[in-house]
C-alpha cells in the first residue's frame, strides 16, 4: 500500500467523530469538559497505546542506555501541500532528527497549537496522518498537549514533537571522527520538499506535479548502521538552508574542507526546471525526506548499496569529499570546471518551509 | 537570593549581546547563517551544558530505568505578568509534569516560536528567566528549535518544553493504588496565579500585588517521596481547570467519590476577594504553583510536615478525603454546612493563561 491508501484505509478505520462543535473553540483549550470532549471523541482512540492510555500527566517509560532526545516546533505555510500536510510532517522531521543522531525513533510527544476557528474536519485528517506517519515509522505518541489561542493570534496550527530513540549498537556518530578522504553520500533527489511547497504558496502558485518527498528515513538509516555503522561519521538531514547550510555548517564545526561536484549532486528534472523559472539554488532550497551520510571511503559503495535498496533513496549519490585544504570552506565544482565557495544561506528563501 | 535577585545576577552575568538588529526577522527562523547568529550571539551561552554544547540535531543521553516522559506548549498573554514570564512559566510547567509522575527532572527540550517583531530585548529577558528557572530546578536544556513565523500569524512568542526525568524509586504514583479513606493535600494556596493573569489581562486589569506562584515544585515533590513514597498514591497540578477540574477527573478516573471542605481550601485573602469581585469560583481558576497530593491517611500527617517545612508550601493544607460513596462525583461541603456536586470546568474562564 503507498501512503495515500494507507491513509485513506485508516480514516475508514477511523471516521470523523459526529460532534456538536465543527470549529475548534478557545473552550478546547481550556483543560475542562471541552477539552476531554475534543481528546475523547477519538482523539485518544486513534493514537491508542497502552503508555498513553494511562492518561497521567506524563509517559513512563523504561529506557536503557543511551539516547537521543530531539525537539521540533512545525508552523508550515500552507498546512495542507502536495504529497501530505503538517502532521506527518511534524512526525517525519523529528522522526528523522533523531534518526540523525544514529539512534532508532521509539516514542514522540505531540503537543498542538491550534488557532480558533480551525475546522474540526481539518483537525482529524491532520491527526490521521500522524496516526499513519507513526505507523510507518514504528514510533508511538505516548503524551500530548493541546493549546488553543485567539483567531488571529496563530495559524490554524502549530504542532511540536518531541522524540526519543535508542542509540543504534554500532552508531558512532560523531563530527571529530570526519577525516579527510570521508565521502559525501547524499540519500536522494534534493529541494523535492521545498519546490512542492513554493508551488503551492500564495502568490507563488505554478503548476506542476511535484509533491513533497517529506517521509521517514529512521528504517533505511538503521539498515545502514546495521551494515556499515561503523564507518558511518556524521548523518545530516538538510532541511532549512538546504544542502549548502549543512555542508558549511559541518566544514565549519569539524575544521576540514568539503568538496562536491555540481554533476553529482541527484535533482528531479522538473524540480530543477521550477528552480530555474524561480532563479533559486537548488543547493539552498529546504528538503524533508533526505539525508547527508559523511562515510569512511572504504564504506562508501556499501552505504550507497544499502540506500539504493530503497525506493526512496533510489537517487543515491555519492556528491564529494572531505578534504584537509580550505578548511572550514564548501567548495562546489560546477558542470564546466569552474569552482565556488558555498556559503551558509543568509535571509531566507522560503519562511516557514517546515 | 529571592528570585528576582536571582534573575537580576543572571543579567548581570549574561548582558544582552550587542546585535545588528533590535527586532526577530523571518530570516532568524531561517537555519541558515541568521538563526545562526541568533543562536551563537549569546543564546548558546546562556543555556551552555555539556551535552547541548554538541549542537547535533539532537542530545544524547544517558538513561536507565523507568522515566517520565511530558510535554506542554506554552500560550500565556501577556507574555509578561507579575511574578514572572512565559520563559519561567514554560520550564515550571514542565518540570512540574514531571514531578508529577512521581519523577526527578533531569533533561528539557526547549522550542521557541516567535513571531516576526518580537523585541529581541525581550527575548533576552524570556531567555534568562528560562536559564534561572532550570538552575533552580536542577535541569538542562539540552535540545531545543527555534522558528519564527509571519507577523499576525502568532502572538509574539509560543514555548514548547519537553521533559524526561527519573522515576523516584520510592514513587508508586498510579490511578488504582488510591483508596478511600485516602487525604487530599492541597500544597498551598489556591487560585494565586490566574488572578494574576487576570489582573494584568486587557479590558480586565485591576490594582493589586497578587504575583503568580508559577514555581518548581519538584525539590518539594522529592522531598516527598524520599519520606512518604509509598503512600503517595497521585500527584496532579492543577492548572488548566483549576483544583476542580483535576478533582473530577480523579474521581471519573478511579471510579470512587471525593469530598472535600471550602473551609479547608487555602487560600489568600487578596485573591479570594478578587474572585469575588470578578464573580469567579477560586476552584476553576488556573493554578501554576501548587499539587494536589493523595496519600493513605496514616501518612497524611507526615506528608503535611514535609510540605510545610518548605516556604512555597507554607499553607499545605488537608482539604478532603476520597470516599466509596457518589462514585465518579466531587461533594463540596461550604461553610455553612450545604452540600454541591463540583464539575469539571465548562468552556473556559479566561483562555491562555498558561
Amino acid at each position: 500500500m503507498n501512503k495515500e491508501e494507507r491513509i485513506l484505509k485508516m480514516h475508514l478505520q477511523c471516521p470523523m467523530p459526529k460532534l456538536d462543535f465543527d470549529i475548534i473553540t478557545l473552550g478546547h483549550g481550556s483543560g475542562g469538559l471541552l477539552t476531554n470532549k475534543l481528546l475523547d471523541s477519538g482523539v485518544f482512540d486513534v493514537l491508542k497505546n497502552d503508555i498513553l492510555d494511562k492518561r497521567h500527566d506524563g509517559a513512563i517509560l523504561d529506557l536503557t542506555g543511551a539516547h537521543a532526545f530531539t525537539t521540533d516546533s512545525f508552523v508550515i505555510t500552507p498546512v495542507f501541500f502536495p504529497g501530505g500536510n503538517i502532521g506527518d510532517l511534524a512526525v517525519h522531521g523529528t522522526v528523522n532528527d533523531v534518526a540523525m543522531c544514529g539512534a532508532i525513533p521509539d516514542y514522540i510527544s505531540l503537543s498542538f497549537i491550534l488557532e480558533e476557528g480551525l475546522k474540526m474536519e481539518d483537525f482529524w485528517k491532520i491527526l490521521i496522518s500522524i496516526k499513519c506517519a507513526c505507523d510507518d515509522a514504528g514510533v508511538r505518541v505516548v503524551t500530548g498537549d493541546t493549546k488553543v489561542v485567539d483567531r488571529g493570534k496563530g495559524d490554524q496550527i502549530f504542532i511540536n514533537t518531541t522524540g526519543i530513540g535508542r542509540i543504534h549498537p554500532h552508531a558512532q556518530i560523531s563530527m571529530d571522527r570526519i577525516k579527510p578522504g570521508d565521502k559525501l553520500i547524499l540519500s536522494d533527489n534534493m529541494a523535492t520538499h521545498g519546490v512542492a511547497i513554493m508551488s503551492v504558496r500564495d502568490g507563488l502558485e505554478f503548476e506542476t506535479t511535484i509533491k513533497s518527498d517529506s517521509r521517514n528515513l529512521n528504517h533505511v538509516v538503521k539498515h545502514l548502521l546495521d551494515e556499515v555503522g561503523k564507518d558511518v561519521h556524521l548523518l545530516r538531514d538538510p532541511t532549512r538552508g538546504g544542502v549548502a547550510t549543512v555542508l558549511t555548517e559541518v566544514s565549519r564545526d569539524c575544521n576540514l574542507g568539503i568538496d562536491i561536484k555540481q554533476s553529482l549532486l541527484p535533482i528531479d528534472e522538473q524540480v530543477a526546471s521550477a528552480c530555474e523559472i524561480l532563479g533559486l539554488d537548488p543547493l539552498y532550497v529546504a528538503n524533508e525526506g533526505i539525508f547527508v551520510a559523511i562515510v569512511s571511503p572504504g564504506a562508501a559503495d556499501a552505504a550507497l548499496g544499502v540506500l539504493k535498496s530503497y525506493d526512496i533513496c533510489r537517487n543515491a549519490a555519492i556528491i564529494g569529499e572531505v578534504v584537509e585544504d580550505h578548511s572550514g570552506k564548501v567548495i562546489l565544482e560546477s558542470g564546466i570546471g569552474g569552482k565556488r565557495v558555498v556559503n551558509m544561506l543568509v535571509g531566507e528563501q522560503l519562511p516557514r518551509i517546515c
